[in-house]
């Protein structure tokens, strides 16, 4: 069975290659299938990403569902926060 | 047949409010199915206006189906240029 969590990639302030390159290294190290998940402003990072792995580097990679959720996160001062969360399941 | 394009919200620069009320104007209109889209980075926002539609106003609505690709722009000096986009299939 596939560990899924481990092959997860989070998406935060990095250039959006750095995710590429860690999506492209999951799949080399035997992964079939990488989830990737991002939160807020960083969706739209979420889908270049997808979007560059499938069109430059992983020609038969399938999309193969994507999932958007809300979450709550808490602030600095303890309020909690609504959030909107992406998640895209990619198989090799 | 419900004419599709008719009922499909763009993403823009406005307050991501003003894109809620033009989903849920959509769908007391009689629409049943109700397209956003977005590109680049007001992909983030088309999330979040699907998010709040279906938690605060529409809790029967439903997400049919979610796409992203790739399309290209031609900026103001011509070059054209890849931008990801979403579509989000919002249904009542």
């Amino acid at each position: 069975m596939d560990n899924v969590e481990g092959n997860t990639i989070f998406i935060g302030k990095k250039g959006t290659m750095s995710y590429v390159l860690a999506v492209i290294t999951q799949f080399n190290q035997g992964a079939n299938i990488v989830v990737i998940k991002a939160r807020g402003k960083t969706i739209s990072k979420a889908v270049d990403v997808s979007e560059i792995v499938k069109n430059k580097f992983v020609n038969t990679l399938k999309i193969e569902n994507i999932l958007i959720s809300t979450e709550e996160i808490s602030t600095e001062n303890n309020t909690p926060m609504k959030v909107s969360a992406i998640e895209i399941v990619l198989s090799k």
